[in-house]
């Protein structure tokens, strides 16, 4: 008798979570967004002429304010950032800093065009199937999903600023399974970081596809590997086939 | 030449954090409130009859995907909790249950008649006002304090949510004094709780009144206690003339 191959296996495929930043959208210059959007409202609603790279200096600043694995919500970074500014980060200061983050990340990045197509095939392959992102703002998600028109199609949105935990922490991956009703060796996570995305998943024991369009490096840990996200349909029938 | 008292080398008072539940607001009927309003949602929204008990069971279960010293926010508790219930927790019904539970906080509590005042005078006294408190939204504080006309009269709000940290975690403590441009020994904390408010305040190196109105217990490690929050600006004006 024949030595069972892993894949055969392998428990059948219910569920994939799709990364959001360099997998569903692409930068299309949000540093940039970031940095020009918050001077512009210093400037309107404080008064306060601050240079775009002073902004992103103090920016990058706040991150020692954040914790390995837990995710700080952007309304607490703006009211830190306005603090580090010299100013009382009140309630209405910080919403509109905030709105003008929000901005950064919808203009400053663009989803690709084959998102919402792929999301729709692998709903019709009888998948569940939802974004699993390290993110500042659930909001950002929730708008961008709703302007793409795939608000429906979306079982699950887990990001990692409403659970507070992060990729590649084991637990995001675990609430990310249990709120879609799978195990995790019955999903795959599909994304382009080779820490946070494919380590992060396959430690938590799920399957792992890695986008490597606008990846750093290639992960040796991914089941597969696809260029874009319009290829992951076929790598996922393969996958379900096997 | 005498001995300092500990009062004199105390450094001059600059702030005044506000704790918010049994502090600033009162509970008139929350838990009630949350199961009727999560159960009626359940029933229009998703054609599920739960009864109130059954939910109040579930949202109380949910607590075992929490942290010590971390928040979880209301909205990935209501996603955990239509999952418990077997729904798909969706954008949209994650939403509609959110707005639920936003509801029964901001009819479950009311403010203190004297709340609003009580800041008014801490704020001519020519302290920073700013509330610190546990809870999972945000987004409840914010109504609550608009609400009770406060809003312009707030330095800042620091809600766990927003920054993940629950008291008693020094860190929560460490960032509202951040944010109001003061050293922990220029602040005073106002709560009711022995652990989160109290020895947690004092842990953070601030200084602490304990409101006796609705507390389990009274706490040793107060620098004041007072019955109830329309004390407050007197028992300030002894600290800060001592």
């Amino acid at each position: 008798m024949p030595a069972l191959r892993p894949q055969a296996v392998a428990a059948r495929l219910k569920a994939v979570f799709l990364d959001v930043g360099n997998t569903l959208v692409r930068d299309v210059g949000f540093t940039r967004k970031l940095a020009e959007k918050i001077s512009t409202a210093l400037h309107i609603v404080a008064g306060l002429r601050v240079d775009q790279e002073s902004v992103l200096e103090a920016w990058a600043e706040l991150n020692e304010w954040a914790e390995d694995d837990v995710e700080l919500w952007d309304f607490a970074r703006v009211m830190l950032l306005a603090r580090k500014l010299g100013l009382t980060p009140s309630v209405k200061l910080a919403e509109l800093l905030y709105a003008a983050v929000l901005e950064a990340y919808l203009e400053g990045f663009e989803v690709e065009p084959a998102a919402p197509k792929v999301v729709q095939e692998l709903k019709e392959m009888g998948l569940r199937v939802g974004l699993l992102t390290n993110v500042g703002s659930y909001d950002v998600v929730k708008l961008r999903v709703q302007k793409a028109g795939m608000l429906d199609h979306l079982e699950v949105v887990v990001a990692s600023q409403a659970f507070s935990w992060r990729k590649p922490s084991r637990r995001i991956f675990e609430v990310a399974c249990f709120l879609a009703g799978v195990e995790p060796k019955e999903a795959l996570h599909v994304g382009d970081d080779p820490q946070a995305d494919i380590a992060g998943a396959k430690a938590a024991g799920l399957r792992a596809v890695q986008v490597l369009k606008y990846a750093p490096e290639k992960s040796p840990l991914a089941d597969a590997w696809i260029y874009s996200i319009e290829e992951l349909p076929g790598v996922v029938r393969e996958i379900m086939s096997s």
